[in-house]
């Protein structure tokens, strides 16, 4: 297993709410590469709330988003050969576009999981498809079109 | 101009922290319908950033998501002559897909506005296009189909 790709960008672009190591505030997402795929586990606060006892769309966004643009660059970083252990990776993505699906109720106080793929690579543009998971069903999907920054 | 919609929620699903009346926690994002379009202003606390200088993803679709579900029933109540001032509404939507394309980096600092169009309904079914502006610039666009509960 890989660092956590969002630990290996580099200091200045470590600033996201949803993923940066460097906002305190913030949900600090952890995105592993293994294998073929990419890993990420989160637990909600129970204040992020939708219907009462399940987690409100927005998180579930919010999670994906992060995800899939830890995913691009680790998944750019594996196709050009550059290592994963030493930071800073020359790799950042930010979404153009990111579609959720949501497929059930997703059930607050209890790990979620959320897993990437690669679909393709084509120049500065990279896509990941991707499920979030409670307790083994997957609640919704992402789909995810990422550019990589200019370096 | 209505009542913010989210206002109208019948108390026992109106916790979700996006825009939940009875969420202290959270965003409480207010949605009006405003002749045939609905509106929504935000501004973003500092912490909720990606690039220094800009809003994170995350929030973008947050906010998009609860502005699509409470035009969905915005415009469900307009089709049926339902008043919009007076609570509960016997309408509440959830999200079925949500689609965020991102068109440029959406600054922090500014008031955000939310716009929102009545693209279709179908039966449960109602599909909702959105913009988010910043300084009167489309940052991004959405798009959800959202589903009306059950009675």
């Amino acid at each position: 297993m890989s660092k956590a790709i969002q630990d290996l960008y580099p200091d200045n672009l470590a600033h996201c709410y949803g993923c940066g190591k460097n906002n305190p505030d913030g949900y600090q997402l952890k995105t592993y590469l293994v294998g073929d795929e990419t890993i990420a586990h989160f637990t909600p606060e129970e204040k992020y709330t939708s219907i009462p006892g399940n987690v409100y769309g927005g998180l579930i966004a919010s999670l994906l988003d992060c995800h899939g643009t830890g995913s691009a660059a680790a998944f750019a970083c594996q196709a050009e050969g550059i290592s994963l252990e030493e930071a800073p990776i020359p790799v950042r993505c930010v979404t153009a576009s990111l579609k959720v699906d949501f497929k059930a109720l997703t059930p607050m106080g209890v790990e979620l999981e959320l897993k990437g793929k690669l679909r393709s690579i084509e120049g500065r543009k990279i896509w990941v498809d991707m499920t979030l998971s409670a307790n083994g069903t997957v609640c919704a999907t992402g789909e995810i079109l990422a550019i990589r920054l200019k370096d």
